[in-house]
């Protein structure tokens, strides 16, 4: 018989979390020191820290407020997203140093642009938790975005290593972790959610949904994200006309996510959560597609954020069924397909404009290679961590705990919803 | 007899809205290309996307919030304020760029100026939209929308056409904009609320109050806009010092708003919603009166939220009474009467300081001109489009649904306050 | 027999705060002028405006949320930070015009510079504030926050005076300041409070209790002030280096505060207010300890939440208990001790680095000297404002109306909580 109380985190997440920092500590003395910064000039610091600190509000405040809509679950989804995010940026400033920096000694030396691609590793670790909110405890969520920063690194180093040969399109570093980026994390954790399904949640768990207050909170986040993606592409690809792009992208976005959601409902009324998720979907796939021109920007927006929608209201249910796979946060049709979908459109578009047939037969050969490589590692790796994440040692929650923040968090006069 | 469920929007919005969103990308494809940025330095790009962002997160996300302190009209006020802004700067950009640029060609080269311009335009949309918050549907409120911003970019080209004459004198062209964006989208506003009254929602909606929680959000929306909004007058006017002028401005504002709040109530306490309009005046009136001395600042910021504060007490209800018009945010305390205040503060401090009689009189007449022409154009278009709106083919929602949430968006659970 | 209503504030704030204000205005008038910006250039203006904006934000929207966990208080913890804020930066403007700065005439001219100073000691006022939050009203807030202003500017100005002489260890103005903000302010609060202790309260008030909305507010909050911290810090010992430290030092403390809160829990549950004041531990410490090597910041990060959790846990009910000494948000935990850990820091650093004996003395001396003076100077001024605001004159609430907005708001309808 399930004991009555969830699994105390007492013996499991102090020890691991504490031992992982005093090791992260331990290397940091070891390998880690400061970039010179007196050879830099102020306003080149000044701006490289404009740039860091929007992605920062992106990674810490709009990620963590992203699933505060499921309404017993806010201080869960803003605090364990906090948690990861922090440890994995320290694991990522890490692993980019020893794999994707080029070196002379062991020694790495951390700058403004350090800190902006271990932000984004942790990003790819965020995206992957939104699959599993609420079903994981965080001793999971911390072990899982390690495996996750670890595959992401991983993944791109053998990007930059085996696509490198063929000089004449030669992937920017930036631009194969714009495209795996968001591809990655949401197979990684959609995958991860697939073993870990609880058949005894049934196809709706009763705690999860969202009230108006708990809506607002993730219409904040989702807000955040919304305003400063524009700045999270620029730092993604390192090229200013992206800005344009992503912006004109996400105004069409809002349009369509809000006329399709009232569309596709019987009722005629909007849904929020599918919204909040869909007005993302078209930056996400400018950040793969790369565009710079304004009607392809507007019209991949568009269909961005349509098949979003549509994903939300249809795709969602019927991978839940038929492959016993649930979603939290819909990261399938937030992240995966419009990952995806400006990943196409950016290969079609360098196609169309390619003279030689030879160069366009290597240069789709190439994407499609590491598109594949992408999708296989991601869900090859996702299915491991959620086999090694199904161990009992970990101490999960049992089904009636989950998206509940009572099972974790202190609430010392029972003040909820009282 | 009136069906008992609100209307559906099926028929309406999403085929107007995407409809609307095609012709833009059309008209985009034809007409929009992003400037030449290879031209431009990184840090002259970085510095106005800066200044971009401002006021991205004041349209955006400060303007969002602001009317969720209707206790169940949080979803439509930031979701409605996103939709019609997302729209707003895709139309201004086109109107901004045919009307308002020099151009060789037909073709409109966009930059970071273009789009702030265009989220101005979108600001005074907003501001309009805040008289009829909670008793328009969304089909409404966009067509509203495109009206105003219409009318806003016609009337800052009258004025350029018009009263650029006389040269000792010449308004720049942000000069203008500043001193109506404020004054013009709040009057519109008014008048379409006037227009659009509903006898049966009596003096006081049941559901038009607010709760400490939706309190809380509007709150969050106010400091936004509060702490930003140096940046908001600094893109307005383009003069650097009044970013000072404007924080000075605001920190009398709350000063003096929390004050005078407390000193109107009989009972000695302070009205969350009045503060929260009021705090704002400082800096509108401080956008049109450009004044560089900082007591004068001080003052103005001092008379603004002053008359702000009182407008909410006492001119609120007795427009109500005596015009029969509703105004849910109270746009014309907070944006009317503090802009027009600024306005005549910056001709009386011109005035003082003219040497030449003739001048002196010529600048009068001209700024009494402009003013004229903005506001009654501002009164005219806002009766129009209020009557146009009133037609039903907009399906607006019934008397006893006006305020509420739930005519529009999806509760799956009904988790509203259960 | 105690009057059934709390005392109106109607004839205490508004006659206090007006007067006030119109003085500012006046001395403002005589003595403030805007510096010649025709001189700076624009990038040097909008370098030193974004990082003004920062600490805007930090100081505004940060602490003003931070105490909103308060079930029933959010309205008084947002609005009269924000009026406390907003009457301290004037009050610190002149008064560090006066003092602290060199002047030919007995004008100030004020630029970016001054208006982050001027925030900084209304950063200081709203840490004491911290410790009386919910036992006092705004007439006694708004007293305390300009006696604490005035002692801290006073009390930087003795450290310049009289500690200048040796010229071999000058401190910069910039490190003096860094290192009392904390201290001056959390002490200074925490001694007011002590005057101020109302044995009725007991152990526990009734309304002081965060429920899971109110939590969430408190965590946005939260979340920009550690998002935001290492600007903070950049601006507060003007040395680019202290960003990463900061950054570092912030990310161990999200993680030793998580798991340190399990471990001191019976039920190992985590304790959100606890972590919300611990995970700000790390950077109240680096402020102070300015090191420049990464695992010497995160080694400081670490044992600054550690001690911050465990003064939640254990020192907070103790202080209480033994000292009748209540303190709201835990500044002594989140600001007092991690300021003084993050002093002996560097001047152990110092120490260990230098190569003459006698000047380790005379530095370690020197060091002392001005902690002692920082602590002795708050703790007295601190304990004569709380018998200042102790006097009847003020009208301070009844016991029973402690920690609850409807004491000083209006409610119209009655909404909280219907």
């Amino acid at each position: 018989m399930a004991p009555r109380y969830a699994p105390s985190l007492w013996s499991r997440l102090p020890p691991l979390a504490i031992i992982l920092q005093i090791i992260f500590i331990v290397l940091f003395a070891f390998f880690v020191e400061i970039e010179d910064l007196s050879k830099t000039d102020e306003e080149e610091f000044l701006n490289s820290y404009a740039v860091f600190q929007d992605v920062h509000v992106i990674v810490f405040l709009g990620f963590g407020f992203l699933a505060t809509f499921l309404v017993r679950y806010g201080f869960s989804s803003v605090g364990f997203s906090m948690l990861i995010a922090a440890m994995a940026v320290q694991w990522a400033t890490l692993l980019n140093g020893f794999l994707l920096t080029s070196r002379s000694s062991w020694t790495i030396r951390i700058k403004m642009k350090s800190l902006v691609d271990a932000e984004f590793c942790a990003c790819s670790a965020l995206v992957a938790m939104g699959a599993v909110h609420g079903k994981t405890n965080p001793v999971q969520l911390l072990l899982m975005s390690l495996v996750e920063v670890t595959g992401f690194v991983i993944n791109q180093w053998l990007i930059h290593s085996f696509f490198k040969v063929s000089k004449c399109f030669t992937l920017p570093s930036t631009m194969s972790r714009a495209m795996s980026l968001h591809v990655f994390g949401a197979l990684f954790g959609v995958m991860t959610s697939w073993v870990l399904y609880r058949p005894e949640n049934e196809l709706k768990h009763e705690k999860e949904k969202f009230s108006s207050k708990s809506g607002l909170f993730a219409m904040l986040g989702t807000l955040f994200l919304w305003m400063f993606w524009p700045s999270f592409n620029l730092a993604l690809v390192m090229n200013k006309i992206i800005a344009y792009g992503t912006y004109l992208s996400l105004a069409v976005s809002v349009v369509t996510a809000m006329a399709v959601s009232v569309l596709s409902s019987p009722r005629g009324k909007i849904n929020l959560v599918h919204v909040q998720g869909s007005i993302l979907a078209g930056a996400v796939a400018i950040g793969a597609a790369m565009t710079t021109v304004p009607w392809m920007d507007m019209t991949i927006g568009f269909c961005a954020s349509l098949f979003s929608v549509l994903g939300f209201r249809y795709l969602k249910g019927h991978v839940l069924i038929a492959f016993e796979c649930h979603d939290t946060c819909g990261v399938l049709n937030v992240h995966a397909i419009p990952g995806i979908l400006g990943w196409f459109a950016y290969v079609v578009i360098w196609l169309s404009r390619a003279n030689d047939t030879t160069d366009a037969i290597r240069f789709a050969v190439h994407n499609i290679c590491i598109l594949l490589m992408t999708v296989s590692m991601s869900l090859a790796l996702g299915t491991i961590t959620g086999i090694l994440l199904k161990w009992n040692l970990w101490r999960p929650q049992q089904d009636r705990k989950c998206f509940d923040d009572q099972t974790f968090w202190e609430f010392p006069h029972l003040a909820v919803r009282k």
